[in-house]
């Protein structure tokens, strides 16, 4: 079935990571899938892959969230013992939304885990501009503060633009100011951070020992936030990258030549079993809750993928939810770390 | 033959273009395809097509150039008379480069046709970094200064990106900032300024009403001068777009998919017929010296696509010389312009 774009597995040892499904890698009916650390010292994961016909290897996004937290705490200690500086990141919330309380808290509470240090603002929904300016102006200058988060999305009457563009580009662990939006795009520039989101859908390719280089590439979606920069990445990694998008007439046939797929555009099962090359690797950013009465919440939250087709085609995919979610914040305490070493020069 | 994406001409009136090869759009033996201005007051163009059976429309890049020149001439002259100010183009010339020093005679003569001030400083090879900057740096205060160019490639011991980083990004008329980059990626952001290049490849379409929207269109070539920006241009205008570059397995087969062609790798007759899908626009950025022993100089200029072969099954195709060549130029005039009328808010 696969033209497996996999490399071979290098370790077979160590923690078998359990997956919510049978794994086919490739033409063999039973073998390892390694799952890579960045960092020599940590030990390698690897998933036991027994074989069922047809069903795609899940790339485990929550164990390897887990994995690089772990590395990123030991980072952390180091750095507090080399050089006594703790990572800190600040978080600006405006507004009671309880989603966004929510997913402030998680960032807080993933800090934590870390020992990365987290401020926290909560302003009023009716906060002038000018007053978020201030608390940003504030982190900006405060040697404490590595990485500035500004929640989204912002108050209706404040110009998200000015906001974001106010935080000081050394400190944008978000990735999205156009500077570093910039450097991403262009050959023999780096960016300061990449946006969290698509580096967490690249890192889990490479977590995965899935290659990427001289691959085709296809993005669903062509958003600021997810499906361009996840489109200049792979491209930085060699792909050839096509992206998809709403105007697109014929977005079924060009998926379907896809080695890799990055879906990010907030469709609930758009992307069909005839949309998906056999032994294509899928990574799903969609999260979009949809009607279940057999939930006592009363909805689920499924990808862009229809996943119980896709599993029957492709070669590895991301569930939903468990898949990119959890590497969102991780790549965010990663960026925070990052920051704080290239400030105190560690490293 | 071609499933036509040209929209259908509005006017058929005034000048004859003349094009070195017969023309065929669409299934009609005789037509005429409108040359569009994008200033209603000057006159709009149009190309007179005689039907022999497989030859592409040229897309004449010369008379294009021409027409924006004198559009921009009426500009000129129209901000001089309403506010007193006249552009200004500084070039950067180090070194004795020949090629640069006739690019640079170029430019200096294009400024001077359409009514630009053009000021030139030309430093020894030997000059240091700091007196390029220096430059600079006068021209950034300049009031009677609203372009900078730095003319490439700089000597060998100078750090290019430091140079270019300091010409201020409101005069940056080559667009190659990091920060304009990043807005040309970005939804509902701008760039002050695009590359006066892949600029120029669009503007060539749009002239010639050649939709863009919704069209498969392929960038050969990911170079941060012409094809990167080229594709995030296509691609704010509703292109699917896909680039193949060096590391592309298969960009014969990709290629053929293209609707719309801009090819800018440097390689002559790369692209063949068999790349090409019948009724495909091409536009050809490369500009390369082969041996031919028939001319008086002993070599001759070719695209990266092999015109002869092309022009059998494209639909419209830039020669080459006088294709997207002259349009860089045009841009860069464009360019000034739109930067002095920014800068005194004018129109």
């Amino acid at each position: 079935m696969s033209s497996s774009i996999f490399n071979p597995p290098s370790s077979t040892t160590a923690l078998l990571l359990r997956s919510r499904h049978p794994v086919l890698v490739g033409p063999t009916s039973l073998r390892f899938l390694t799952v890579r650390s960045s960092s020599p010292s940590s030990r390698v994961l690897s998933v036991a892959a027994s074989a069922t016909e047809e069903s795609a290897m899940v790339i485990d996004g929550k164990a390897v969230a887990k994995q690089i937290r772990e590395e990123i705490a030991v980072e952390v200690s180091k750095m507090k013992e080399a050089v006594g500086v703790i990572p800190g990141l600040a978080v600006i919330l405006v507004g009671d939304r309880k989603d966004s309380a929510t997913y402030v808290r998680n960032k807080k509470k993933a800090c934590e885990s870390v020992g990365i240090n987290s401020l926290e603002v909560n302003l009023p929904e009716d906060s002038t501009e000018e007053e978020v300016l201030n608390y940003i102006s504030g982190y900006n200058d405060d040697p404490a503060v590595h990485g500035i988060l500004v929640q989204l999305p912002l108050p209706s009457h404040m110009n998200e633009q000015n906001v974001l563009n106010a935080v000081r580009i050394e400190k944008d662990v978000d990735g999205f100011h156009p500077l570093n939006i910039g450097r991403l795009a262009m050959r023999g520039r780096d960016p300061l951070f990449v946006p969290c989101t698509p580096k967490g859908c690249i890192e889990l390719l490479h977590r995965y020992d899935i290659s990427i280089k001289g691959k085709r590439a296809v993005v669903i979606g062509r958003s600021n936030i997810v499906g361009m920069p996840a489109a200049l990445l792979l491209q930085r990694e060699d792909a050839t990258v096509s992206v998809v998008h709403s105007r697109t007439s014929n977005p079924e046939e060009i998926t379907r030549q896809a080695d890799i797929i990055i879906s990010a555009v907030g469709q609930p099962n758009m992307v069909r079993k005839s949309w998906i090359k056999p032994g294509a690797v899928i990574i799903d950013v969609g999260i979009n809750p949809v009607d279940d009465p057999s939930s006592s919440r009363g909805y689920k939250l499924v990808g862009d993928v229809c996943y119980e087709e896709a599993i029957q085609v492709a070669s590895a995919i991301t569930p939903v939810p468990g898949g990119v979610g959890p590497m969102t914040i991780a790549m965010l305490l990663q960026n925070t770390l990052s920051s704080a070493k290239r400030i105190h020069g560690f490293e």
